[in-house]
């Protein structure tokens, strides 16, 4: 075997480490897994989303062998299109994912640019010198993968977002033979999810959804309206399965669920009978009590199909007395206040809502702590490389790892941009792990059509703003003699309602006055100063403040 | 009986029902339970803190007889030094209340101005035709109670925020006695907090945090540091127990800790050996393993102590390698984000944090279903009014209380503002409840030091100038031959790097001198709406833009 270093590279700075896109880095040839986007924290003004800094890749693009995608969901798939158009390697994927990303591509015009290659669970790819196995995990999207990565320094394990469902809906288990397999040929490191490590236990089956959904349409008395992810094809089976339990018909509503049950019918990811879904003008026709329809915007996103019918601005229904709204999802992190604000105007107009708190309408796909204690014991590797998670979450992950015996020494914790290095001097027992240098760069924000654009000033203004808005001041003055003349005009966005900036101007102006007319120091720092310290002072404010002043 | 009628008047109109404020009116006469702030949404941008609406006070305020304020935290009592402003009727509250009440009303100048009445839990006042009967409850602030209002109308019990701990750290569980006679003489309704309903079972005693406390210091290698909210009297007290044990000193830091200690300390609500209190200086020259720092910043402000330990600012110390941070609470709802970042950075600055998802180290002061259940069972009001809460909250109240036999048309659940009527003919059975009047009003932002100014338009500006940033132009036009002379001058805040925005300049120029030199049309908004195309044609974005024309 080589002696050579196999560098294993989590891309971009923010959010969970190597969750968005991580490259596998041997020699000359690199092996990227995902590239998918970030949501931006909600002190990121402005930012549409957030991908990763991929420079590197585009430096060293000669380098890159292909692109290996787990499964269809944004964080893992968003990036594809701004990835390509500079680093257009082939990519891998399974049918529903391939799918789905065909979808994005052509929405981005560039269905004809990519390279995809269909794989399935259960195959290997040669990439270069990895050898990719594809196996089959649970998550909440059907179709999903984990990695076996045969590099020339050993076998890497890359879990993916995967659960251990022993009653799935699609009743296809995640791989436990080929995870025993791997550790019998020997595993160097496993690089494992860790984005439930806060929850004891096994997560609960998708199943258990069932009888909770049955529970749910026994009670219904007039319509019933469910959100969930567009993405969650799972999800869409069970609802369309108790629909037709209870003799309802089941419509789709919301561009991207619309989109994703016709791709997913397509590639017989989703089992529904042609007589039981029927377009939403003709299902808003049907019998309160013969009727589900499935929508949109389970995060409270204010466009949504949700969002619009929480505001009693949708279009072509309302929310009405009786009906049953169900959230078959649980809110993002830091999209709390926003689901909460959508349950309670539901609440206002009349629907009764069931949603996770109150009844198990939602389980997770990702796996609880002794799902990923299986999941080590499983692939017995020799090193252990927590992923997919904010850095406290890798810490408990590694403290995880550590109680099933692996050496602290043999665990790696590192935040995005830094490079783990893994060199195999012939045997397994003899392999060593070190951190690598720290790549520069770290994420880029997407706003409107612009790409990395905006950057930390940018948002630090946008905050400043926010916060207490801007004044405008405009006025001119007499070079002469250095006397203004004319009206000072004062206006603002943000600050105060006009009617209250109004009672201070009179008292402003005479000391924009006075700051004109001092004949030391320079003219435009004295006005803004003056009128700086007048607004503090006063109203205990700091706004933007722009000052105009029109020399003649 | 008087056949007059009770009004109950939920203040305010955002957030939690009656949580902040409520007032009961019968006849000439108006009681107040409660004077709070409410912490602004993420969405409010620039909002220090919003107060309930009391115009409805202060139109009646000779009808105001009493204030009472059932506990010591800011959502009870922040808006206390606002109210008296206006409306300057007595204040009634339990000894550690009132301790805190005055430290508030000190900073705000108005220690003369307030009229405070001491009562302790057990005692009955008369305040005008209220007879008011104060009863323990156990919440995460000593002396806590509830009421008893004891009225022309009937009987009303108003929990107050509750728990039913049997093994408080003071040792003084809440009023069953007190509840069950109440039900004796027949309670006309039952207001009661929701805060938890989501939550199934009995909500831990705080008597669990011993445990886990003792464990995190027996295996803290270093210094410990430990966040709680500054008025958690009775967590500070067990912090300290667990130091003793350990043979470690305390220290506290951090204004309102200081403060609260102190007035805590005087009132006897904490029990501290005066040998083991040290100040923070001396504390941070011990041995690491002989100190515990007891500071803010448990939701992760930015400016408490945590917060800047995290992000590495704080000025008398720094987080080191080995310090056990304990976050000894949970984040309030849109605190998420910033609670979990500042976890990430202490593990990151080499910490080892531990925080409510991993270890007991917190319980809520508020009762869980079981809890609920049996406040219901003990007082057997007639009526039922779920309050404290959101509006999806008050709903699952208002299922639990019939799903214990209540009539629906029993059970008000009203949002802010609604006045609740109810008559009492004589008899308990023949007793009526009907909704009555909307108020006008809402509730009042507090930003720096104007009180109400800021509206609803003022937000969305700061909304649009947050998202997308703003744009100053000036430009000198002759006004003979309306053609523009100079250069346009162009700038930003918030909208683009200015390396970005220097690209689109020369044709963005090039538009405006064409929009100025067009014959037809008025010049300002012919200018303005050519940059807006620009910006939104070149950039998808829609920031604020002011044009500023100067015609000589």
């Amino acid at each position: 075997m080589s002696k050579k270093i196999l560098k294993i590279i989590p891309i971009g700075g923010f959010g969970e480490v190597g969750k968005n896109m991580l490259a596998y880095e041997y020699g000359e040839e690199i092996l990227v897994v995902d590239a998918g986007l970030m949501f931006p924290d909600s002190d990121m003004l402005g930012i549409d989303y957030i991908i990763p800094d991929f420079n590197y890749l585009v430096k060293n693009q000669k380098k890159v062998r292909g692109i290996v995608i787990t499964h269809g969901h944004e964080d893992h798939t968003g990036a594809i299109p701004h990835l390509i158009e500079q680093v257009n390697a082939p990519i891998y994927a399974t049918p529903l994912t391939r799918g789905l990303i065909e979808v994005k591509l052509a929405k981005n015009g560039l269905a004809k640019k990519a390279r995809l290659h269909t794989v399935h669970a259960g195959e290997s790819v040669g990439i270069g010198c990895f050898k990719v196995e594809f196996f089959h995990v649970s998550h909440s999207i059907p179709d999903s993968v984990g990695l076996g990565i045969d590099t020339p320094a050993g076998l890497i394990v890359h879990s993916g977002d995967y659960k251990f469902d022993h009653t799935p809906v699609d009743n296809w288990p995640s791989d436990y033979a080929k995870l025993a397999e791997f550790s019998q040929r020997g595993v160097l490191a496993l690089l494992a999810d860790s984005t439930n490590v806060e929850r004891p236990g096994w997560a609960p089956s998708e199943r258990v959804i069932d009888g909770a959904m049955a529970q749910v349409f026994d009670q219904a008395p007039g319509r019933i309206i469910v959100a969930s992810f567009a993405s969650h094809i799972s999800r869409i089976q069970q609802v369309a399965n108790a629909a037709a339990n209870h003799k309802r018909k089941i419509a789709f509503i919301g561009t991207s669920m619309v989109e994703n049950v016709k791709i997913a019918r397509q590639l017989d990811y989703l089992d529904l009978d042609e007589s039981m879904v029927v377009p939403a003008d003709n299902a808003l026709h049907l019998p309160d009590k013969e009727m589900v329809l499935m929508v949109t915007g389970s995060q409270g996103e204010p466009t949504s199909i949700m969002g619009r019918l929480a505001a009693g601005t949708n279009r072509a229904f309302d929310i009405k007395e009786g009906d049953t709204v169900v959230l078959s999802a649980t809110p993002i992190p830091g999209n709390e206040e926003s689901v909460y604000h959508v349950i309670n105007r539901l609440y206002q107009r009349g629907a009764n809502v069931i949603y996770g708190e109150t009844t198990p309408v939602h389980v997770s796909g990702h796996a609880s702590q002794e799902e990923m204690k299986l999941l080590i014991h499983l692939t017995q590797p020799k090193f252990f490389i927590p992923m997919h998670g904010e850095l406290r979450m890798l810490k408990l992950h590694s403290q995880l790892a550590h109680s099933l015996g692996i050496p602290e020494e043999n665990i790696a914790v590192v935040e995005n941009g830094r490079v783990i290095e893994l060199e195999n001097h012939g045997r397994l027992e003899n392999a060593r792990m070190r951190l690598g240098e720290r790549l520069p760069g770290g994420y880029v924000f997407v706003d409107g059509s612009s790409v990395g654009d905006v950057n930390q000033k940018v948002i630090s203004e946008r905050e400043t703003l926010g916060r207490d808005g801007v004044m405008m001041v405009n006025l001119s003055v007499d070079k002469t003699n250095r006397r203004p003349y004319g009206q000072i005009e004062i206006s603002s966005r943000g600050f105060l309602p006009d009617q209250s900036l109004n009672e201070y101007l009179p008292a402003l102006r005479k000391r924009i006055d006075d700051a004109v007319r001092r004949p030391e120091g320079n003219l435009q720092q004295n006005v803004e100063e003056t009128i700086k310290n007048f607004v503090y002072k006063e109203l205990e404010r700091r706004p933007v403040i722009f000052v105009n002043i029109h020399k003649q």
